[in-house]
């Protein structure tokens, strides 16, 4: 088992805080500013993904559509109204090539609606590919591979 | 997105991992310990502080208070028997002036009771403010915002 | 409230890291590898901790007991599908001396079966005796001591 450098594996844990907090916060806007322009966001069942099946239940290919989602969502969407609570484990670094580096962590994204009971939405695992230029992380793609093939009601706001 | 000075981050996760292991070891007289003596400890609803509105379910503004509360707990409280776990993700700093930093981290707190089953009691996050001195951090004020507005049973021990 | 080492922090929950992921991710022939060859790994209720009883639900006292119990789940066991997710929180270092570390770290295992909901299966917290050498972390003794002690069905995968 390598250990990563702790200057990166600091910024990866980093940036999913923060990720996490600012899509928990409801601060939707902010989310797209993880990515880079060029960018891939999706959310798939781990299911499809050891099969080798492509379908996405959410699926992002550029920043623009990062944001069309949040403007959906503000605009557009009818769902339940939700609270959501991110944990996300330490990442692992997976690999680190020039200044792309691809990492994993695990995540549980807890929902609580209008009954007040907080309950799991949604389990998985990030797996990522960051660029890491002039001391700082962002996202070039994110897809994160859900165990939780039972969605209740839907999926909404991004995991 | 800022990334923390990691003396100060480590600082910061490592007082809130020994403060949920404290609470779920059940060593209670521990716990006002991560307190200044001048203090703020409050638990209240995310829709509460959304709304501009004060009132807490758990609120102690002394140190004193919070020896009170444990006092109270081992002799006085009738509560449903119980383990607690926290889950506390890596905290993101959100702002540093002198000596006082103030950080916000998400958090779920797991409750077993005599059925054996685990449920997740109340999630959230902490809004923190922390004195840093002599390479040490404390707690000037933590307000546990939570997202679980039915809370099972009662509240009795701290989250 | 001592801090720990930093390089020390990092080593074990690194190894935390990659431990949850490994066998979330499946890789069972993986997990033997975390351990020494005279280790000992242990799941074992609260309750018969705090009392002083020793009987556990998965006891393995050498390497090879880790190895035969993946090759009895891979080829003998019979047990319902899942998949399991760890949030596992900063280990708190509880002690230190020549190459040998203790330190405790919450846990909660998440389980997913085929009806596609993600439950709470096990949670707790890891008791852990390391050998750090050679820049590396190795586990000599894991106990897993946990709270749900409704456990559902069974105990198949290892925590």
């Amino acid at each position: 088992m390598t250990i990563a450098d702790p200057v990166l594996q600091g910024l990866i844990d980093s940036l999913n805080a923060a990720y996490g907090l600012c899509l928990d916060d409801g601060r939707l806007e902010d989310w797209p500013e993880f990515f880079v322009e060029d960018c891939l966001y999706q959310v798939i069942a781990r299911e499809n993904v050891d099969n080798g099946l492509p379908a996405a239940v959410m699926y992002c290919d550029s920043k623009g559509m990062l944001v069309d989602r949040v403007v959906a969502l503000r605009q557009a969407n009818v769902f339940p109204e939700h609270f959501s609570r991110h944990l996300i484990s330490r990442a692992v670094v997976t690999g680190s090539e020039g200044n792309t580096v691809t990492a994993e962590a695990s995540y549980a994204v807890l929902q609580t609606r209008n009954d007040g009971e907080t309950r799991i939405f949604n389990a998985g695992k990030y797996v990522d590919r960051f660029l890491v230029e002039d001391g700082a992380a962002r996202l070039v793609s994110r897809t994160c591979v859900y165990d939780t093939h039972r969605i209740a009601t839907l999926l909404a706001t991004p995991i």
